[in-house]
């Protein structure tokens, strides 16, 4: 009976032993299975990376890796108008700031992709002055950037040449050096209004004895024919009203330069793929990143080209590394979804806040904004509705001769119109940002406008 | 009996299984205790990063991230001369490269801190285009580059402006435009021989009305007084010879553009920390990231500095987010070791190469090489002998007047001395290459001295 009973007992033990042994193999197997890879050196650097994401700053901030940091650990840059111990303490007197054009509106498509969009950089990665060909250029990177354009179907890249620069910004100077350092007379450098504000405060800044920045041809406004040299920036679609446009000198020493910063289905319908001389991209507008300072142009001829990645060795010997292989990753997540991931999200997201937008200044009498009609997109297969990156608003009171102090006077920043060389009645909002900024610029503006008398109700 | 068997067979099955269960446990608690975090979303990069790092490329090449790449998997870029299916072939006829200025003398550094000098960006990471302060400076970079000045001995960085560049070409740049852009006359742009090509060549490429290059100055070689404007750029320790300058240029009008871009006990003995107006330094040559494109300058007068970052901001809107990130990283393992590790490793590498070298061109009557005498280092707080960036040799035959052929002949790539407004007897040899390329330098070298029929022998 002692036996039977000891018998039993050992049995019972052995069988739950090797059910233990049965769990951990198991665990042991699916562990191998889910981490084929064990990490050695580069484990730090993620687990700080993981620790600094983990911070939440209550929704209302971001703990960065080179943040300000407290006893070595990262601590939280809050929102604008965001504070407190927590950073979730909304400080009701802080003006809604709609005046840089930070795209910020694509931070939550990354953090949805943190996976796919993480790069990981060795200690070691690309030290050299160039790439292996003796460029300033990751050939794999280019490749990728000619593939989102084709299946994002707003532009022909084949058959030209790419240059990469220290965002947009340089490689419109670049440009400018480029057209005008062979000509026999100095070229005028024009810009229809409404006009970016940087092509007149860069090109004045560099002005030299090969290119000037024509003031008075901010006064065009329709297509004015000309015999001498001419560089024109074309803004399209355009910065602040969203227009997609066509440059208005004409003759046959008129050279232009195609901002198509904006020209994804982001922000503007793709009636058909870019195919100029000098077209002008930037990563800031396509995947948000706007830190990154990485643009690209497309040059048709080769000399131009030449010149361009002449003015980019002298300037500056070519684009951050870093940038380059972070960019490369974003891209490939991009082109993982064919782009219909980030496309889909950045037009719905841009969409709503521009239908958020118009149904309050549907209220107002007091201010307008621009008109987009529905178009059909290349790249929706569709024809779908605005989702413009700026409102471009007008003051319709006479008294009301400079809007942005209107709004200033409400709580809320815009960009005045003359900077972009109209009257101050127009000013430009920003839909760009995060959504704490969006959500307190719609907040302060239906504020504003139901305090009109006449205001209808929503 | 049979019980007792079946008892005894129990017995040791239990004790087995019990073993087996210690084990895992043990290991499990091991495992925890080392990989206190698991690792989520970061994990893929890291593993991508570390496959890409494990590719050995026989030792004479690297598979980056960003290579070209196939089934998806980047593939080795051989080194210079390399060659075959596993990248183990040397090429006879290939020459010896000595011509840039590329330090990836340090890429064995930071492969052997891998651990630390790694950084991994969320894609999510510094969307914006400025920072938390609404500048374009990581803060937490800038008083790490402070902290590293500072354990170096090399530069007083207290009560000076700092602004970032894409490199120090860029800020040589911006250093002349903010130099030069209230003055009442053109300023001569100058630099006494021997001088970094790239200064005349940058400065003819933006001339405009505020200055231009002044060939002539190239001819200065004694202290010359002057009442008009002259911005005179000193390289200090020098490129091509190594070294430490002083203005040229004296008068109530001059202002001084300090390129320290090799004041690193690297190179020279510190006999001082540096104390000028306007400073450029790179993490080019203090690290050996050249790939970055970032370098910083310290400008005492604050207008000078408004001018400046006017300048970065015109051009470029600031310096990748991705290359400050990853410089904070770098500067973090430097000052781990209290810079010690870096520049012990640094110097040794230097002088050992200026060793070998030496001794080579010791056999000879027909080359000579710079001599650079012992000098007190502040930094390493002794004497200690030559360690320069570059040899800068002479052909010592009268009919050798264009010493890079005679070069050429003997299968060795220099960079020529009318490059640096010499004469063609000189050329400039790089010793900051890889220790593939340095190599094979010596080899060559050493091949063509014995050729001389009165060589001594080593």
């Amino acid at each position: 009976m002692a036996n039977k009973k000891r018998t039993f007992c050992y049995s019972l033990c052995l069988l739950t032993s090797l059910a233990l042994n049965l769990f951990f193999i198991t665990n042991l197997y699916l562990d191998n299975k889910l981490n084929k890879q064990k990490l050695s050196w580069s484990r730090e650097a993620a687990a700080e990376a993981e620790a600094a994401a983990i911070i939440s700053c209550s929704g209302h901030g971001r703990a960065y890796l080179d943040g300000l940091a407290v006893d070595g650990k990262p601590i939280c840059e809050c929102n604008t108008c965001y504070g407190g111990h927590d950073y979730s303490v909304f400080s009701p007197d802080c003006a809604a700031d709609a005046d840089s054009g930070d795209p910020l509106f694509l931070e939550p498509f990354w953090m949805q992709h943190a996976a796919k969009s993480a790069v990981l950089i060795a200690g070691w990665h690309r030290m050299s002055y160039t790439f292996y060909d003796q460029s300033f250029i990751s050939q794999e990177l280019e490749n990728h950037i000619r593939r989102v354009h084709s299946i994002a179907r707003n532009a022909i890249t084949k058959g030209k040449y790419i240059v990469f620069g220290g965002g947009s910004t340089q490689l419109l100077s670049a440009a400018v050096y480029a057209l005008s350092m062979n000509l026999s007379s100095p070229a005028s450098v024009v810009a229809a209004p409404l006009a970016y504000p940087l092509y007149e405060t860069q090109t004045n800044y560099f002005q030299n004895n090969h290119f000037k920045f024509n003031e008075d041809a901010l006064l065009l406004n329709n297509s004015s024919y000309t015999t001498s040299n001419v560089i024109e920036f074309v803004t399209s679609p355009n910065n602040p009203d969203g227009k997609l446009r066509e440059p208005v000198s004409r003759g046959p020493s008129v050279r232009v330069i195609y901002d198509h910063a904006y020209y994804w289905p982001h922000f503007t319908a793709i009636p058909a793929p870019a195919d100029e001389d000098v077209m002008i991209f930037t990563i800031s507008k396509l995947t948000g990143h706007a830190g990154s300072r990485l643009g690209w142009a497309f040059v048709k001829d080769e000399d131009i080209y030449q010149n361009m990645m002449s003015y980019i060795s002298v300037a500056e010997m070519g684009i951050s590394r870093e940038a380059q292989v972070r960019a490369l990753k974003l891209m490939k997540t991009i082109l993982q979804g064919n782009g219909l991931e980030i496309f889909d999200f950045a037009y719905k997201k841009m969409a709503d806040r521009w239908e958020k937008l118009s149904r309050i200044i549907s209220l107002s009498k007091r201010f307008s904004i621009q008109q987009i009609p529905p178009q059909f997109c290349n790249f929706f297969e569709k024809v779908r509705g605005p989702s413009p990156a700026y409102a471009w608003m007008k003051c319709e009171r006479e008294e009301d001769t400079n809007c942005n102090q209107v709004l200033q006077a409400a709580n809320i920043i815009g960009r005045e119109g003359t900077r972009f060389n109209v009257e101050d009645r127009y000013v430009r909002l920003s839909l760009l940002k995060s959504d704490d900024d969006f959500n307190l610029l719609l907040h302060r503006l239906y504020k504003l406008v139901t305090l009109e008398d006449d205001a209808k109700t929503m």
